[in-house]
């Protein structure tokens, strides 16, 4: 088989992405809310698995709901494990249509490439859509990829208590996706995944596609400094222990000495800070905030939580006052797979596409199905890096060029078996 | 008259202390909340009225609700202009029984003095309890005092809305403080106020008596960045434009390099602050927060702005954000009366208490004295600095001690025409 012999219907891949878009919709606060589980997002679900079977797809559901639609392929003989393309169709609120979705769809588009030309491939190709990728209402986030990974046992996800109180295997059986298979049952030969970056970065450097070589360790703490409160006038600098100055103190040092010494790749973010009791002339008696630091290579992401535990006893001694550091969240790096990464740059390559090689900062379900197989990820441009936003675009013919990168990284790599 | 033939009566002193600490208690919360020219501070006033119809004083009322109680001097004639000692009884929420109520209460306790020694002095003496001094219902704090001194028209003050929505001049009839009697119409001959420190230097140096010989200047600004959100892990630190960062430099810029630089009167605190959207992996869009800067020196004050205004300059371009400065308060220092404090000096040297010169770090109804008539401030320790707080604390001895200060110095001044 040719790698140029199939063609993507890219109007049918835009009307899909906008269909399913539509689905949620507020029409007052903008986007689409599709929390995973909900009414809303059935109707998502109902409405891919339609067109699954519309394409005489083998739809599947396995315990955790995620949802597959099965290409097969020519011969079921030998080692025929089948190539994987997945996301997921769950959002946060008042979401853009492309996070997730996306790369669903995309994935639809290759299979139906393959229909339309009436060809079968070598291996089977899986369109998935995993299950809570968001974690909105239920923890962690991309659980239906970890189990399906095996990271997380299928019963204590389904016991997972979400934040409206509800048990997510209830919900999972009221909408109507509590399948029977077991998951990672079918375990891929190979996983791509087809995003939006979610970031500036393609569109800054205006680059087409992004080959994204690693997903950057994440580590999230929340720290809270114990001060002093008194009063702003009375009080002298050497007498307080102000908690406001210690935190403020603390995100210069992230961002200046932290950051600042070490590779662009180590990223530090203060998304959330609060003080106590939060009034102008009252030395703050407790500040509390969050701390991100990210970097796609574990001994740098771990020299940067050393370089702010120093810290955080260097000030606190300085300036008597008490810091405490809880841990939230801490995931190592991801590192994909070195030949689908090459793949998708070649294919970049062929297709005469501007590409870089980039580390992808948000997570992925990739990420947990790279427990399993070989993986990679395919990003296109995010307009002002915006996601998670009813503003989130990427230009019609940016998700066709996209799509067009899957699809012939697809056909090369069942062209290679 | 011997500046030593008058006695205090202490154990009335701190039982009309404790007694108006009674009024407008919260036994939950604790502490008393007596808010401006509300029920509670009505029975309040009612209480110090009464005290002072039964020390037989001249009680007035003037059109702002000022509250005197007048002990007439041995004769009215030529220029007997008034010494006037005062202070306020309202108080803010789950405040300590000290703040305000022990100066007027010990002025009480000087004409006490004299009436029990049969004595009259040479001038008259004024107890004065000026309304709002808090400013927590109707703005600006040191509201009676600065109409008084003629600062602020009195029908413009008679105007002011609360953030309760009421006219304060309604308030005022409401509870039947609203007099006759034209603010300033009194004309004190020097002006003495007695007050708890609310700061925690005479503590921290085991010294009895602050002689205030002046107080700071006070500029308050609110600042807002303006930069923009987007994801904590997508985004490059050379393309952030991050509202939390500048925040956390601007500050840590106050007190590293304007309050580092500038002698020990220089004080600079940050009590509020607040993030948006305040979310752990998004770069803040927007920070908002607040600066007191404070100095006993206008040219340092202006040094401090002007230092501040550089900086917002220069990380604005260098972050790419935008900054707003609004100014909320600005006064200028005050230097009391030289002979006055050196009066009161005198006065705790010859009793025997430790004393140090020292600037009023806090605002007080003196300052707006100030204006019309040779003033000055005398302090006793507040426990580990604590004020507007149940937990304000100063020790009976130490307010016995105080108030024998201000006997001594009244008998001096009065023994001095």
């Amino acid at each position: 088989m040719q790698a140029t012999s199939l063609s993507l219907d890219v109007p049918l891949l835009l009307e899909q992405i906008r269909t399913l878009g539509a689905v949620g919709a507020d029409p007052v606060a903008g986007g689409r809310t599709r929390i995973a589980l909900s009414d809303a997002e059935k109707a998502g679900r109902d409405l891919v698995g339609r067109w699954m079977r519309e394409l005489q797809l083998d739809v599947r559901v396995d315990r955790i709901g995620n949802l597959f639609g099965i290409l097969h392929a020519a011969t079921e003989e030998g080692d025929r494990r089948p190539l994987m393309i997945g996301s997921h169709i769950d959002t946060v609120c008042n979401a853009g249509a492309l996070d997730g979705c996306y790369g669903v769809l995309a994935g639809l588009a290759v299979a139906r490439a393959y229909r339309t030309a009436g060809a079968q491939p070598a291996r089977a190709i899986v369109v998935g859509a995993f299950t809570n990728e968001e974690g909105v209402r239920y923890q962690p986030d991309m659980m239906g990829s970890l189990v399906y990974a095996g990271g997380l046992a299928v019963d204590t996800a389904l016991d997972t208590v979400g934040t409206d109180g509800t048990r997510l295997g209830d919900e999972l059986v009221r909408i109507g996706y509590a399948g029977d298979m077991e998951p990672g049952s079918i375990v891929p030969h190979e996983y791509l995944e087809l995003h939006i970056e979610q970031g500036p970065v393609l569109e800054a450097e205006g680059q087409l596609i992004g080959v994204v070589e690693n997903l950057q360790g994440i580590s999230w703490q929340k720290l809270t400094v114990h001060g002093t409160a008194n009063h702003a006038g009375t009080t002298p600098t050497r007498l307080r222990h102000d908690a406001g100055y210690v935190a403020a103190a603390i995100i210069a040092f992230l961002r200046e000495q932290v950051v600042g010494a070490a590779p662009e790749t180590t990223l530090a973010t203060t998304g959330s800070l609060s003080f106590e009791p939060d009034v102008i002339n009252v030395i703050p008696r407790k500040a509390t905030f969050t701390v991100d630091l990210r970097d796609p290579d574990e001994g740098r992401l771990q020299a940067a939580e050393k370089r702010l535990a120093d810290f955080l006893a260097d000030i606190a001694e300085r300036e008597g006052v008490k810091i405490e550091a809880e841990r939230l969240v801490r995931f190592e790096p991801v590192v994909f797979d070195a030949g689908l990464a090459d793949e998708i740059e070649a294919s970049a390559q062929r297709l005469g596409f501007t590409h870089r090689r980039m580390t992808s900062g948000a997570g992925h379900d990739a990420q947990m199905i790279a427990r399993i197989a070989p993986s990679a990820m395919i990003f296109v441009p995010s307009r002002s890096g915006i996601s998670h936003n009813p503003r989130e675009h990427t230009d019609d013919e940016q998700l066709a060029q996209g799509a067009q990168v899957l699809l012939d990284v697809v056909q090369r790599r069942l062209a290679a078996d």
